[in-house]
């Protein structure tokens, strides 16, 4: 038994399971809207805890705690895509949980991801299961080389995955990952990453942002620029990519689809990645849009009318990684450019700590 | 003894007086910038208090309650103008309170108020004071008629104000306004009215907002236009002025100066009155505009360098007062509108309720 989603009514309050920086920046968007909102999560130093009133500070797990959530919310979304299934489970029998946590189980794992894109008829790099060792060498054979090993499941950030090049041991590759269920997707000679951020509305709307470019370091999202600077064709197959996409999988919500561009023999677009949640790539649509991904995704799950977006012109979003955070300083006083600080207590290494976005009206 | 400001650290937590929907949006841009922030107010209906993780219902003049208050903030601000004088020196002698609680006495007194601008050299319309009927008779004598009969102290949005035309009875209007201490002003044959929103930092730096016209309706603004229909002469000294008198205070944070643009003999702009903190008028800066006089005011009270303010486009905002409210669903789908509800769980005739924000790229 799950609890059908309906339109919220503006005094209803949503859940949000996870309390990072995608929380926070989904209930300040909410509260734009006049929803309240009620956070869960496990970490006592949520920073989406310091801007709700009501939070619950329990692991995913707890059934009790889950329980009186849920009870307190209209409907539960969620920011992270590793949402516990049993989690889910026992909230949909309370409410409409949004996006489907069905969906959640193609994009946990990488292998029903990518199979369930290619019966779409949408292109993704060659690939192949890898269960053990013997079906690696299979795989190498099929694939070629240099071809990058995945865990199927609970990577994120470059973790869990290793590139295997000519002369590279397929056994330590294997090792490296720890034996785990995985697959083997060709190395794609690709010309740039884009991403689309698109939106589905609970009457089936869908509404798709600029296709936008983004830049990793050291497996972690650097710069978004937008638009793409690809052929606009090419924009126009992205996004028609991922709006297939998310009426597949009758999604309600924003997510992000993220693509290789390849130029090579006239162009192509291939999916990488789907990411079930509002996305870093999308950050840029807070200042340099008329209406954020944040508030795109409450519209969505309080079943209200999407937005038309309407970009105010070329935009980037810079995220601020680690001890990057104290570089805010200098931004603050730039023309054109939005801080924004997540309010974490920690610096960590790699941390996302806040971006600033910039909006350009050449 | 007052303690003085300093600039804070992004884990500072920002104490504001007063719970209603200007106290909620600064909240919600203080959070952007990734600080706390802890709302005091006795009204435990507080639409604030839902975006805020620590907040105190409580009286103004609740000694314990306003220690226990300080004790947690970095700095005070508020979010209206009749912030009582002791509470003000109370918290004074415990946190930075911005702006300089000072400035509320010239204020909040009309004509304080008129008499400190007329003293900068800059315009006003005739005036008068009015402390006994026989002082009304005098006042009407000099200023004539039609002319507006304020008291001195706690009128907005209409309330306290009587105007006095030829043929009406002076004793009439005496009663009406409870035969207070009041001011007479001459009724100014005005184009429009407009206004201009000012930031000025701690380091003394001043950022005007595009002069901006206003309409009311009962007494209640009901539009903001952006920029204002004037001549660019007429602009440029109407921010200038706004810019005087946040200097001539030494005001930190954001004020809003109402004026009006009189058209005749060549035009020019004469001050109405002043708020001390962010203004309705400045509402359209949220999405139009790359900062937000909202997050312009953190900004200054936090003692962080001031943003340089693009205006996207043309911008127009639209309070929903009352019942009106019903009508944020029309605006949801309409393209470029930014809808921005207050989460008060009452609805009452002539009760700001929300507004739309409107960018025109034209």
């Amino acid at each position: 038994m799950i609890v059908a989603p309906r339109p919220l009514g503006a005094d209803a309050t949503i859940g949000i399971l996870g309390g990072g920086q995608l929380g926070r920046m989904l209930a300040l968007a909410a509260a734009r809207l006049g929803f309240k909102c009620h956070v869960l999560c496990p970490d006592p130093q949520s920073c989406a805890f310091d801007v709700v009133r009501r939070v619950t500070e329990a692991d995913y797990t707890d059934k009790e705690a889950l329980d009186r959530f849920a009870n307190d919310v209209d409907v539960v979304t969620y920011e992270f895509e590793n949402v516990p299934a049993e989690t889910a489970t026992f909230l949909s029998a309370r409410r409409p949980v949004l996006p489907d946590p069905k969906i959640l189980a193609t994009t946990q794992d990488r292998l029903l991801e990518k199979t369930f894109v290619t019966s779409l008829g949408i292109a993704v790099a060659p690939f192949a299961a890898v269960d053990d060792l013997a079906g690696l060498e299979a795989a190498l054979a099929s694939v070629g080389r240099p071809a990058v090993l995945k865990t199927r499941r609970f990577g994120y950030d470059g973790k869990g995955q290793v590139t295997i090049r000519a002369g590279d041991d397929p056994a330590v590759a294997w090792a490296e990952i720890g034996e785990q269920p995985a697959i083997l997707e060709a190395f794609v000679p690709f010309e740039r990453e884009v991403s689309v951020v698109v939106a589905r509305g609970l009457d089936g709307t869908v509404q798709s942002f600029d296709l936008c470019e983004n830049e990793h370091r050291d497996h972690i999202l650097k710069v978004t620029r937008v638009p793409a600077a690809v052929p606009a064709a090419i924009a126009d197959t992205a996004r028609a990519i991922a709006g297939r996409i998310a009426e597949a999988f009758g999604y309600v919500g924003v997510m992000a689809v993220e693509m290789f561009w390849v130029a090579e023999g006239g162009g192509r677009v291939l999916v990488n990645e789907i990411a079930p949640r509002v996305h870093n790539s999308g950050h840029w649509t807070q200042d340099g849009c008329t209406v954020s991904q944040f508030e795109q995704h409450i519209r969505a799950v309080a079943g209200w009318p999407l937005a038309v977006p309407v970009r105010h012109g070329r935009a980037e979003m810079l995220n601020l990684i680690g001890a990057e955070v104290h570089d805010h300083k200098a931004w603050l006083s730039v023309p054109g450019a939005s801080v924004h600080l997540y309010g974490k207590p920690v610096v960590r290494p790699g941390r996302k700590m806040g971006h600033v976005n910039r909006v350009f009206r050449d």
